[in-house]
């Protein structure tokens, strides 16, 4: 008996391979009326960090009822471990490798994590380079078929531990990075807003990236002039740095393979 | 009682943040068996024009019974609206900001639009960034559970008017310009086949983009030979010029920050 | 009455200019409860070795009952004909071009193949540059629904073949070509691992790509230390080069328009 028939994805695998749909079709074969949710299938190649904190941002919105697949692997076919991760008392199951990738989505939850090992639920071949087509998809409609997290091999008490990078506050200071250029090339920062101080008014803040200096924190992008740079909290709550009608990334010149340290003020 | 579960999705978010798959979780945990038509979520950045023309080309098609999501959204969290518009007698809603993007899938219609400003249908918690998540998302979802409109809010009755670009028409001659190139390096004009005039052959007119002279509109790409620049009638009932094999763009020089006119003569 | 409403879509269309949406839209407006399986939208444009290369590779993981629609089709609008093929005894149809494109996919077995000729069954409208859209989605749609193929038009007994490309097997070696660098810089060649000699050690094996030669075809990407070139097979089960934690395309300098012959000797 199908009990959950939401899928929800998370990869690195990008979409010109067909990869995804390797993924796709081999759920679809188990769990016929199943309805993907793609999350994200481009965190960048091979960055467990990145796709930990993209699937900790959006694992709030996702449906009460659903399995979440979640593939970045840069380890495939080695000693690591796959594991089905079973959130207790909720219908939320997740499956994914055992590299700190689920961590921060599953700390702090009651869950019960099991190793992936069963035969009975892989393909019939698995291929050492592709365990998200032959493995974690096998296991993800298994687990939505109803098949309790036990089943699938040994208990995992203790899961690689990953923690995301946090940002350094001190006095009138916080100091955190810029983590990438979203699609409009807004630099988001490892800074999240909770860590504003209550008693500052946002205009009284400053925020600075290296020679550069922004007066204040606005509350979107319309709230400055067309072209001026600008700070703003994005979609999932962390400062970043935009032009209105522009591209922030491209008037400072950012790099994706450089660091970047940001400051915020008062 | 759900009433509609198709969901038709248009916006300028790209596909490597998050931001699409935040939007579709949010609509699956309020209508768990919704089905996505992505329509498109590579708009150019912040180009409420090109989203209303590809809206308005694709809206033909859409299924009898769907909501439309369509986020195109410089503005967001500024004073511009949102609205939820019901094209009466129909099971067609739209949902998305009140910038125009709407207008000319709606201009002719018998509809009803209301302000999205009800808190009972928003997420307990509105980014000021990410009105598509926290705002337009979960006013589609009702809008397809069958909360009717005017419980969003205010009735609207002065919407953003959008006038998309218009060719002029003129003795023997149309003057359009180039929209934009396509993934195959097509470049696409503002000039509809329906201007073309009834009573010339098509193989006599003479399509000219700067000092690049095309005799005849063919039927279809393979009706030049291998490598040929042509024009065409492209998929949405535009004139377009292309290269039989390969890319008009790259063959031309196209450069997207660029404007370009293009004549149609006979 | 639906037979079927899963349907598995690879084109070349890319994700940028509405015409996967299309589409989408066209087949959820005759079949509303549609599931789809977005295969692939990034085949190489116009290229139909590629596609069907693809297709194969993903055939064996498709649902049972699934109509597949497959779209890369230079030559639409053109003589060349529209196909729909039922596997017999089986729940799986095929839609597409007959260029080619399904060849590999359906090769060896029970087949019946007929023109796309009925117009009952296109678009009221049918665009020569976009039978995806107005001939092959609706297609597609009323197989799921139950028409039979023989409505379509006139059985095809001719299809039109095409051979993927071969390596060539001589004493003690293998010659392939690397047929692209996929999204993490792998490179993934024309040689499948059934070709590899079954009583040679693989870390005997030298695999040579212009004056590069590798050591071993190993089982995955973490055999080797980071940054470490190395040679083993991908998750379609052909000879891949790939760099652990890198890109194997930019370590070589591989270029997408240049041709690379691939040894493997032993």
């Amino acid at each position: 008996m199908t009990r959950v028939n939401s899928f929800a994805l998370l990869t690195d695998f990008g979409t010109h391979d067909g990869y995804v749909g390797a993924v796709k079709a081999v759920i679809a074969s188990l769990v016929p009326d199943a309805h993907f949710i793609d999350l994200c299938h481009e965190v960048a190649a091979q960055d467990v960090v990145h796709g930990a904190q993209l699937l900790q941002d959006l694992s709030p919105y996702l449906p009460r009822a659903c399995v979440v697949l979640a593939v970045v692997d840069p380890g495939v076919g080695t000693a690591r471990r796959g594991i089905a991760v079973e959130w207790v008392g909720h219908q939320r199951w997740l499956v994914g490798p055992d590299n700190g990738l689920l961590w921060p989505s599953i700390a702090g939850k009651e869950v019960r994590i099991h190793s992936l090992e069963n035969s009975e639920y892989r393909l019939p071949q698995v291929a050492s380079t592709f365990h998200a087509r032959d493995v974690f998809a096998p296991a993800a409609a298994h687990l939505a078929l109803g098949i309790p997290v036990e089943r699938f091999g040994a208990e995992v008490t203790d899961p690689r531990v990953l923690e995301l990078p946090q940002p350094v506050v001190s006095t009138r200071q916080i100091a955190g990075e810029i983590l990438r250029a979203d699609h409009y090339g807004n630099l988001i920062s490892s800074i999240p807003e909770t860590l504003l101080p209550g008693d500052v008014p946002r205009e009284q803040l400053r925020v600075q990236l290296g020679d550069v200096e922004i007066a204040g924190v606005v509350a979107s992008y319309g709230h400055r002039p067309v072209n001026n740079l600008l700070a703003t909290v994005g979609g999932f709550g962390r400062i970043e740095l935009a032009v209105h009608g522009g591209s922030a990334a491209q008037r400072l010149g950012y790099r994706p393979d450089a660091s970047y340290s940001l400051l915020v003020r008062w």
